[in-house]
């Protein structure tokens, strides 16, 4: 079996760390591997099948003799080296927002279009954590009726902001329980005991850029755009764990029945959905879940063809760390 | 000015205080209060308008010379005791689920269907707290552009479900902050630190209860059965103040500013609304606050007349306690 020498670049962040753990996990077949992150994180020590690495700091010469590239260090970083690292011969498998809607770049969740991945031409993006949950429950469903429209609203959980914002949730949680203030820092309002309508910044419209990614990311991994999108992003004080309320159009009618047989043979979903024993996708279930969780399936009555849906994933790992190696190993399984 | 006997059914819970306080704060034209509740809460000394009042146990009798009776004791004491308040010649303002969809009986949210309070053969229902935000919000747009169809997913507080509930929230997040078990028994599952999509009973088709009010109470309310409604209800971990993103199609278009302007022009609505400044409703802003507040107000592109709004209340006040005491006001007034 071929090996790879692998980076992973911001390997020391909260997705970073999930990186390596699924790199162990799932034995990647890695030859060396090369833990880069910025000067402040430089010098810490991790450990992945048994091995201890040092993490270095990143430069454009870390990526000689690098053959995949994970990076996950924010859209800044990944422009500014992504190239570099191609230069030099490596394929990036980029978790940043900074070349998802790039023409030239594939975006890919390898349930729903692994075909894509071959098209690159040196890089590859990881979509949006909430798209990608999204997709892959919307795949089984897309192929046998077809989609007209989606209406999402999210429930998504701090980590998707980083490691300081779990702590800003638990700090917070503690002052407020205390009855002491909550002080925001990595929020711009509290965020313990509240919703904040609010991720990522906002555009002239009044929409914000995640929502925009649920839209324009959903068309270009569907490869459809006549899907027609909107979209409401809300962050929860939830630690772990992103939810998505999602209305479907269909083009022709799909019942729950249906629904559930597709979905129950989709790989990478299961459905959670049995309403007698109370049992519907709970964020607090996916801890240790790579599978993106479907329930609450409804016939939606308001249209002639809808459902309603619920959908769980662990946004670390679904949403970050586990598609984007799962990327990786699609693109060398084919090799 | 004329005076009325009031009895208020219910008076130690968690919207039965909230009711007490709303009578002081609005200086209700009483002339003798009676503080009504079960034999466990009976004794309780509460306090209104600078008096002291006793809590008794309801009984048929308690309602003789009671002009007017605010029950928020649950479905069972209302269908066992609003119809001997009205014997005794009460009107009686009900809280419960129990009379709402009743023929007979009145659904009113005073901004929107104040005419139908006269139609009452002596029991007047509130309606579910989620429904009264939202058609306090849509009631404007309605009158303007009309409403062909909503879809609705809810950021819910665990108040709703009563005092128990937010002693639960409290007690679990302690626990699960300490590293420890969160021993869920008010919720069939841990609440601290999750969302439960599940709230109130399920039905067959899959829809809980909760989702069903906002169906049926929507319509009745709004006097349209056209309006096509499908809703997701869900628990957030929050003590007190819902959140809904409402999803309209309306019959004609309407911009983002025209609907700012109807919303901004409406009585017990306050348009949230100015992203530049990271303004939107927050459901801890919402205490002290009467008012429904309405933001992320966004013309929905995936069809052709759309929009997408952000709505919270205080779902103690707004959504049970106030709206009940202004039906009962609007009612006086008019006399």
């Amino acid at each position: 079996m071929e090996k790879y020498n692998v980076a992973v670049v911001g390997a020391t962040g909260a997705v970073g760390r999930e990186m390596v753990s699924i790199l162990e996990e799932r034995d990647f077949p890695f030859a060396n591997l090369r833990l880069l992150a910025t000067e402040r994180s430089a010098g810490t020590v991790m450990t992945c099948k048994g091995e201890e690495y040092v993490v270095e700091v990143t430069t454009p010469d870390s990526f000689e003799d690098i053959d995949i590239a994970l990076f996950s260090a924010g859209s800044g970083a990944s422009k500014k080296l992504a190239p570099e690292a191609v230069k030099r011969g490596a394929v990036v498998v980029d978790n940043s927002s900074a070349y998802r809607m790039d023409d030239e770049v594939p975006l890919v969740v390898p349930e729903v279009n692994p075909e894509d991945i071959f098209e690159h031409t040196g890089i590859i993006a990881n979509p949006n954590c909430s798209t990608i949950q999204m997709v892959a429950a919307l795949k089984p469903i897309y192929d046998q009726v077809g989609i007209k429209r989606l209406v999402i609203s999210t429930y998504q959980a701090v980590s998707g902001t980083g490691k300081d914002a779990m702590d800003e949730l638990e700090q917070q949680s503690k002052a407020v329980l205390n009855g002491e203030e909550a002080n925001p820092e990595i929020y711009p309002h509290q965020i313990a005991f509240n919703v904040l309508p609010h991720i990522d910044i906002f555009f002239d419209d009044g929409y914000t850029k995640e929502e925009m990614k649920m839209v324009n990311e959903t068309q270009k991994i569907m490869n459809d755009n006549n899907i027609k999108v909107t979209a409401t992003a809300a962050r929860v004080p939830i630690f772990n764990g992103h939810a998505e309320s999602i209305n479907i159009e269909t083009n022709d009618r799909v019942t729950v029945k249906e629904a559930k047989e597709l979905l129950a043979n989709t790989p990478g979903v299961r459905v959670e959905d049995d309403p007698d024993k109370l049992k519907y996708p709970l964020q607090n279930q996916v801890t240790e879940i790579d599978d993106v969780l479907v329930g609450r399936i409804r016939e939606d009555h308001s249209i002639d063809n809808g459902l309603n849906l619920w959908v769980v994933a662990n946004n670390l790992r679904k949403g970050a760390a586990l598609n984007t190696i799962q990327i990786a190993e699609k693109m060398i399984e084919e090799k």
